[in-house]
C-alpha cells in the first residue's frame, strides 16, 4: 500500500510547509452553563466561556497542539472576529484571517450542571452576510495568504457564511493545487457536491482527500438523486443501509481522490485513491463530547498527507485523534497521551 | 384621594424635567429564532435580532413612545454596550450612559417557529464584573448625570452587575431625592430589602414608589424572616396565600412610601402613602408576551408621578400600559392605541 504523498510528488524532498486551514465561516464558540435547561423558562447563566471556533480553527488547534506547523486562515468580522483572533493568540495558534464587514457568527452551546454531564444544546448563528464585492476582495486576499504560506497541505472546512457560494471554495482549492499543496475538503453533503462540481467545471483537479461522515454521504446521495437536499430526503438516506460504495463512487466520478467516511464511534473507512479500502476503529466507542471529533480526524489526515505517511497509519491516527477529542470537553483539543494510548487499541481491517 | 405629586411639592409649578431611568445592569437583548428548541440537540438559528434591553431601558423606551421627556442612563461596557447605544439612537431614545470596563451582558431569548408562538426560553448572562474603583468612579459619574438632567422623576430598575452592591442604588436614590425628584425603585425582593436598609442606615428618605411583583414580595418576606433568600424559601412563599399586607407593612417600616404590588395578568394593587389601597385590573387577563409588562407599568407610575396625576388614574394607566406591553412581542414597546382602548376597560376598586 502506498502512502498519500503530496500532489505529483510521490517521492521527492521532504515537505516543510505548514498545513493551512481555511475556515470561511469561523465562529466565536460561546458556552453557557446553566443549572438545567428547560424550554419555555428563564435561566440565569452561571458561567460564560468564549473560544475561537469553526471546524478549520479546530483542525489548526489540534495540529498546533501536536507540533505540526500550521496557519489558520479564513474570514473574520467585527468584534466577535477580534475575540477569535485574541483567543488564537492566547493559545499560540498562528493565524492570518481576512476581514469582511459584519460580525462573525456565534455558536452557542448550553451545558447543564456543574460537571456539564448533560447533553449539550447547540444554537448556531448563520454568519455574516458577505456581499459580492467583499467576497471577491476576500477571495483575492485569501489566495494571497495561501501563496505567502507555501503550504504543504490546505484544508478547507465547514460551512459558508450567507452570500458566499461553493465557487469560492473551488477557487481556493485550485489555488492550493497550483501551489503544489495537497488538499483536504470537509464540508456538508450538498456543499461538497457543489464544490466538486465547481472544480470539475473549472477543469481544476479534485481534492486529494474528502471526509464526509455517514449522514453527509447520505445527504450527498439524496441531493444527487433528487437535485434537492430537503431534510426529509436527507433523513431517509441516513439509514445505516446507505450504500457507502455508491457514495464513494459518486465522489470519485466528481473528481475526489481519497475518500474518508467517518461513522462517529464506529470508526472510519478510508478509500485510498490508489488501493482497496481500509477500516479503522476502536474495539468499542468512547462516550464523551463528540463535538470536534471530526475535526481531530481531519487534523490527522492533514498531518498524514504532510508527512507522506502510509494510509494505514493515517487511518489509525485519525481514529485515535478523533477518539481523544471525544474525551475532551471542548473542540480543538486532544491530549497527546490519549492519542498515544488509543493509537495502540485501533483495529485495522484491509491493511 | 390625593395625587402623588413630587417630593415635598404637593402643589407648585408644573414639573418640566425628564424622567431619568437608571439601568445599572443594562443588556443587549438578543433573540434567536429556531424552528423548535429541543434540549440536547443542535439548532440552526434562523434569525438573530439585537435590541437595547434591561428593565430601565424598557421603561425609558415606553415613556419615549408616549411623548414623555426621558433620559436613559446607567452603566454600559464594551462592544455590547456600543450596540445598546446604537439601538437607542436608532429608536430616538435620549441616553447618557456611563462606561465601565468589560462587556455588557447579553440576555438571550430563544423563540420557536415563524410566528414565535411557543414559549420563549431566556438565558440571562450575569453582567460585567465591576471592580471597586470603577464602581466608585461610575457612581460619581452617574450622580453627575442626574444633576445635569434636573429630573422630575428618577427610576432605578433591575439587577446589579457582579461587584456592585445596593449601596450604589441607595446613593443614587439619595442624590435624586436631594435634587427634588420623585423616586421609583423596581428591583427584586432581596435587592429591594437591602436598598431600603441602605437608605435607612444613611438617614436618607425612602423611595416614593416601590413596585414589587407578588413573587418579589414573597422573596422579600422570606429574606426578612430567615435572613436568606434561598430558592426554596422564596418558592414556598410565592404561594398565593402570601399576606400582601405583611409585605407592604414591612416595606413601609423600611421607609418605602407608596407600594405597588403587581400580579401579572391579575392587575395590581396600589398602596398609596396617603390613603387606602386601590386595585386595578382588566376584566380578564390578556395572553401574549409578558416580558416587559412590569416595565410598562413602571413607566406609567413614573409618568403619573411626573404629571401629579391622581392615584386612581396612575393605577389604571399602569394596568393599561402593562396589558398593552403583553400584546407586543418585544419589551419596551406599547401601542398608544392599545393603551387607550385598554384604559377604558380597567376595573378599579377602592377609588
Amino acid at each position: 500500500m502506498s502512502g498519500p504523498g503530496t500532489r505529483g510528488r510521490v517521492t521527492g524532498p521532504v515537505v516543510t510547509g505548514p498545513v493551512v486551514t481555511v475556515t470561511l465561516n469561523a465562529a466565536l464558540d460561546v458556552t453557557y452553563r446553566v443549572a438545567r435547561l428547560r424550554a419555555g423558562t428563564s435561566h440565569r447563566v452561571e458561567e460564560v466561556l468564549e473560544r475561537a471556533g469553526g471546524k478549520g480553527v479546530n483542525v489548526a488547534a489540534v495540529l498546533h497542539g501536536s507540533g505540526v506547523p500550521v496557519l489558520a486562515t479564513g474570514l473574520l468580522a467585527g468584534e466577535a472576529g477580534r475575540r477569535v483572533r485574541a483567543d488564537l493568540d492566547a493559545r499560540g495558534v498562528p493565524h492570518r484571517f481576512v476581514d469582511v464587514p459584519g460580525e462573525t457568527r456565534r455558536t452557542l452551546t448550553v451545558v447543564e450542571g456543574a460537571g456539564g454531564t448533560g447533553d449539550a444544546t447547540a444554537l448556531n448563528e448563520p454568519g455574516p452576510v458577505v456581499g459580492p464585492s467583499d467576497a471577491a476582495r476576500a477571495l483575492d486576499e485569501l489566495a494571497a495568504v495561501l501563496r505567502d504560506a507555501r503550504p504543504a497541505v490546505v484544508v478547507v472546512s465547514g460551512s459558508l457564511p450567507p452570500g458566499l457560494d461553493e465557487a469560492v471554495v473551488a477557487r481556493l482549492l485550485d489555488v492550493a493545487a497550483q501551489l503544489g499543496a495537497a488538499t483536504v475538503l470537509d464540508t456538508g453533503g450538498r456543499s461538497l457536491l457543489r464544490t466538486l462540481e465547481g472544480l470539475h467545471d473549472a477543469g481544476a483537479p479534485g481534492p486529494d482527500v474528502v471526509k464526509p461522515n455517514r449522514p453527509e454521504l447520505a445527504e450527498l446521495l439524496a441531493v444527487a438523486r433528487t437535485g434537492s437536499s430537503d431534510e426529509q430526503g436527507a433523513e431517509e438516506a441516513t439509514d445505516e443501509s446507505v450504500a457507502e460504495g455508491a457514495g464513494v463512487a459518486l465522489l470519485r466520478r466528481l473528481g475526489a481522490r481519497t475518500v474518508v467516511v467517518s461513522s462517529g464511534g464506529a470508526g472510519l473507512t478510508l478509500h485510498p485513491v490508489d488501493g482497496p479500502p481500509l477500516t479503522a476503529r476502536l474495539p468499542q466507542p468512547l462516550t464523551g463530547h463528540p463535538t470536534g471529533a471530526g475535526d481531530a480526524a481531519v487534523a490527522a489526515l492533514a498531518a498524514g498527507l504532510r508527512a507522506g505517511a502510509p494510509w494505514a497509519d493515517v487511518a489509525a491516527d485519525a481514529v485515535a485523534r478523533s477518539a481523544a477529542a471525544v474525551l475532551r470537553p471542548v473542540a480543538g483539543e486532544v491530549d497527546p497521551a490519549d492519542v498515544a494510548r488509543l493509537r495502540g487499541q485501533v483495529v485495522l481491517d484491509g491493511a
